[in-house]
């Protein structure tokens, strides 16, 4: 199996996702109905379900890690792991910036990994080795040495222990955003991003996007991420803002 | 003047606001180079520049106030409120989710109201009388009797005094959105805005989009805003969230 065909099999898992998601996006229902299923959990299933499919038509032996339909296959030395809707307060909420994360881990560590936009038809992907690419052109995080110019990115302060601190020191502070604060910080327009709390299905196609566009993603301690990390995560367009990061945290 | 000459101008309006911030829009700079101006400061005051140039040439009687380039004849019997671009964090991480706002004033109260997202191409437009429109379809806010299943979006807990009981009496909240919050409470995907610290550019284009779609938009006491308002806002989707809203601010 080379690259290019695992490449291209994200963008198809990436398609088949988008294709099941779009019909829900800004679906119409008044909350005085309590649906059995909302249209997130319906579009969450149902855009899984058409990965998984795929996979396992054309990758019988790699494993699947997926946020709806759990793990098959998961000590498999190929391993797909894939979060449907990233963002799903902003997807209920209307705003066409939630993600379909797909990423391809080998030996517990992301080898690929796709952000896929589906209303807004953006894509970022990055691969071991090769430049990060957004909707087909070379994606590149922007310099920024110190923190107090930053632009920092977090989705809420109650899923960034510190936030407090990081905020005061970073130039400046927007909330919400989820995984397309990572896709944002990959081409250059977000300085850093901290979360913690995240699985490894939030994190793991991130990693190769930011890593492949020239930024740096670690856990808190600037350890690489791997399968077992404690989700706690730093992401940074320019790497000399990481040990600022830490600094702040270790005080926090 | 007819009120579909003056429909006509909002939308001529938004059009060549939108031909201003685009180019901006995901602009490249690294943080390094300190420019005199930012791509955000550009093309606000290019925008602005632009639509007043419209007004002035179409509505020279009419008054103009302004965020970039503040009041002309602002005693006049109709105003034209600009925000250029409402949300410039959003703008400058890169979100499509920020919005130009125009607003028509008739003796201190919006008549009419516009909200464009010039990149996804989205636009809101209400008018006092009139079911709101989006991209030339009506909008209707969707009913939630209920604050504790509502959806409450609000940009950041610093902009909302009494965010945290609000947060806790609601069924879920998202951060971030700016003016991008009502208009999706308008299309009926958010249940409740609150916002403190709204100057008359923030607000006033946003009350005849959402009254129009059946919501309402007051100030925290209930009352209608106006010109002179204290820039305390509530909007909701439904009527009857207003009284539970309004009771956990006054506990606050």
């Amino acid at each position: 199996m080379t690259l290019d065909n695992d490449i291209a099999l994200a963008h198809a898992l990436a398609d088949a996702a988008g294709a099941a998601i779009r019909p829900y996006f800004r679906a119409r229902y008044d909350l005085e109905i309590k649906a059995d299923a909302s249209p997130v959990t319906q579009a969450d299933r149902e855009a899984e379900a058409a990965m998984r499919a795929l996979i396992e038509r054309e990758r019988p032996h790699d494993g699947i890690i997926g946020e709806e339909y759990g793990e098959h296959r998961a000590d498999a030395e190929r391993v797909w792991v894939l979060d449907p809707i990233d963002g799903t307060r902003s997807f209920i909420a209307g705003r066409p910036i939630f993600g379909t994360l797909i990423a391809l881990m080998e030996r517990g560590l992301p080898v690929l990994g796709l952000i896929d936009q589906p209303v807004a038809g953006e894509r970022w992907i990055g691969v071991a080795g090769r430049p990060t690419m957004f909707n087909g052109e070379p994606a590149h995080a922007r310099t920024c040495s110190e923190l107090s110019r930053a632009l920092f990115a977090t989705t809420a302060p109650w899923f960034c222990d510190g936030f407090d601190a990081l905020r005061a020191a970073s130039g400046d502070t927007v909330l919400g955003g989820d995984c397309y604060n990572y896709a944002l910080l990959a081409s250059g327009h977000v300085d850093l991003v901290v979360e913690d709390g995240l699985k490894l299905h939030d994190w793991a196609a991130l990693l190769p996007v930011i890593e492949g566009a020239g930024g740096r993603m670690t856990d808190w301690s600037g350890d690489v991420l791997a399968q077992g990390s404690d989700g706690r995560v730093i992401a940074v367009g320019d790497p000399a803002l990481l040990d600022q990061v830490m600094a702040i945290l270790d005080r926090g």
